[in-house]
């Protein structure tokens, strides 16, 4: 059933597909403004802060501590609904887009779904070595680092001990630097006391990435800095390591078999796939080519932002995958929504480089934004500083405040639980 | 592989299996005593406060709010080793226990492994109508309550949206009692304020009691002030109503159908399944009729506490399932240990009743101990600062202070997740 929204006075019907970081800025933009319709699809009900999710991953956050449902930030907007729901295809030029249940039309279009992992022609690898993008992996990946421990408990063959003892993180970008930091320092600071049989601190964490460094988006001393930090966590970087294959028993890198139990994937992401028909320029990630104003070519009222959108600001320079850089195109895209309704020009979109940032261990950082370079506790203070800021309501910045404070004063975790994948357990 | 524990001077090696109330409070009795060496089998990392499990459903706490690692318990407790895993079977004349890696021996054992949801002969029930027993069970029912409310909004179709909007608990004991106060309070005071299309507010709760009253633990005055709390919130109480059929439209009570999308269990117990071998007298409901020292009868180095132990305080008048018996149950059990170990003779366990209590909705309960009734808020206070002051440890005490307070002020849920049932989502 094709849904025609009834278009009071001559208003818009906008459709925002994504409630992260850039749908839900677009979404905050044309908030109660006049003559402006908004249905807001996520496939989730819940807005998650992803630059957080390792600390869910390893057990320092509670998944609902950086995450709040999309629907009660429009509780006052009365032109804003939200949906949840899966969208299957996009079509174009009779404007409507396809969920689960519905064909809806639009006036205006702003897609923003964001990346998933890229396993590089290997999903198989996925069952092995889960990456870290939504609540569910992050709550799975908890339950294998914590099991491992437990496991390790358990068995008394020193071989399998250390197969379980051993955690392999792949990618050395921000996710694989802040999940290896992450893993080494709640093994040597908040597990160790718990144990009988095994020593948490003899935990061997190998991050490995096949570039001839870590953290290639930023500075080459940043970078050998946090590769310094990691090495005093216990953590070995291997640089220069290709990974081949990942099954049950671990990862193969060149022709070394690394034995592990725990892999987990940060490496690579390509842009969720997303049915547009008549097909529109994508690039090799699979993200979507888009114009100056943030439009997609040929479709004037169709947006593309987020990490989903390719757009060179530069020659050879590419808007990054960041929060700051989502919200910007985000609300970008829906002021060029109410210029073009206002029968104004639309504006290119300027992008405000707010710099980047990423933690290692419990507090140490490293942070570039234009010419400035923070490293060690400073760089930690202003990572802590940045994220519990944004973080998008007043109760859940309260809550993480309490919750880090605590760990950091005790080194305990707070959500150290294993919960499993099934929920029926009655047998 | 049968492991033979090393017994250092004469010390005994005590087996605690289950880390719920009684097996816990049993640990905590032998923690560090002289010549006693412990190993607690749970096959969850963590200790669940029971009581408060309706509140991780009804999306008010996190699952870390109520549950703490085990482990992290018994940090200080040398003689305590505490190993995650299933126990198989127990072998009452050989002495030792079988997980599904080892074969254990021990000198005394304790069995505390509580009990499970009883489908009366139905087990295919439990896909419609999950149970409330574990942390995974709690947010699968978060899951189905909170999606209800969103495909609701979803559809456009009056009949869908009603069967979507009922919400049918079987049982009218404690569990039913508050988890249908809770429901029919978030839908009128939470959830009430984020939809367009519904109002959440004419969410259908409807409580099934098999008996001719609810709360039949309690005093049939308050049994009966529950019932009105629970109607002035909009619950349906429905008293003499059987249960004959449960599929994935709704319930067939008597010969009425009701149809409704989310069904909750809450109606009866059985003792968890344990081999024993050779068996030992079981009562109805599968609990272990105990001696009054609660050993088993030609066992007495093997004891049964919490839920899963049978033993009649007076004719007909048996020792209630709830955690202060279970806790009392547990110390007893370890006490007779030290004593049996010190020469002594045991003593028999006397119960002393604390009483029982339950909320419904937001901010009225019921209680009694001994010939103290207290109803409505001031019962609300008191179950209160019951529950708080039980919470194992004291960041829990204060996150669940704090969430309360919060949810009980601006009348929102922190929880409020929706977290699918498989962690592989990326496609």
């Amino acid at each position: 059933m094709r849904l025609k929204p009834t278009r009071q006075d001559g208003s818009r019907w906008v459709i925002i597909v994504g409630g992260g970081f850039a749908g839900m800025k677009a979404a905050q933009e044309l908030a109660n403004q006049p003559k402006i319709q908004v249905l807001l699809l996520d496939r989730n009900n819940h807005h998650l802060f992803q630059p957080l999710l390792y600390q869910v991953a390893t057990a320092g956050l509670n998944p609902s501590d950086i995450a709040v449902p999309i629907r009660a930030q429009f509780s006052d907007a009365s032109n804003i609904e939200v949906h949840l729901g899966k969208v299957k295809s996009v079509h174009l030029d009779e404007k409507y887009v396809v969920t689960e249940n519905h064909e809806i039309e639009f006036d205006d279009l702003i897609i923003a779904t964001g990346t998933q992992h890229n396993y590089f022609g290997h999903p198989e690898w996925e069952t092995y070595a889960p990456g870290l993008k939504t609540l569910e992996q992050a709550t799975e990946i908890r339950r294998r680092v914590l099991s491992a421990f437990e496991l390790a408990e358990n068995v008394f063959d020193p071989v399998q001990q250390r197969e379980l003892l051993t955690f392999v993180v792949v990618g050395g970008g921000p996710t694989g630097v802040e999940m290896a930091g992450a893993i080494a320092d709640i093994a040597r600071t908040v597990l160790v006391k718990d144990f009988k049989h095994i020593n948490p601190a003899h935990a061997h964490v190998i991050l490995l990435e096949a570039a001839p460094r870590i953290m290639n988006s930023f500075d080459e001393k940043l970078a050998n800095r946090a590769k310094h930090d990691l090495e005093a966590l216990g953590v070995e970087v291997r640089t220069g390591a290709m990974v081949k294959d990942i099954n049950a028993e671990g990862v193969l890198v060149g022709d070394q078999f690394l034995r592990a139990r725990t892999v987990i994937w940060g490496a690579g992401v390509r842009a969720a796939p997303l049915q547009f028909i008549p097909e529109i320029p994508l690039d090799k990630a699979g993200r979507v080519k888009v114009n100056k104003d943030l439009s997609v070519p040929n479709y004037p009222n169709v947006y593309v932002v987020g990490d989903m959108a390719s757009l060179e600001l530069a020659p050879g320079q590419f808007l990054p995958g960041l929060a700051p850089a989502a919200m910007q195109a985000g609300r970008h895209a829906a002021q060029n929504i109410l210029r073009t309704q206002a029968g104004k020009p639309r504006k290119d979109f300027v992008y405000k480089d707010k710099g980047q940032m990423a933690t290692i261990g419990k507090h140490r950082a490293i942070a570039q934004a234009g010419r400035l370079r923070l490293t060690g506790f400073i760089a930690w203070l202003a990572w802590l500083f940045v994220h519990v800021f944004y973080l998008v309501t007043f109760r859940n910045r309260l809550s993480v405040m309490a919750q880090w404070s605590w760990s950091y004063t005790f080194s305990k975790r707070g959500a150290r639980l294993i919960t499993q994948r099934e929920w029926k357990l009655s047998t």
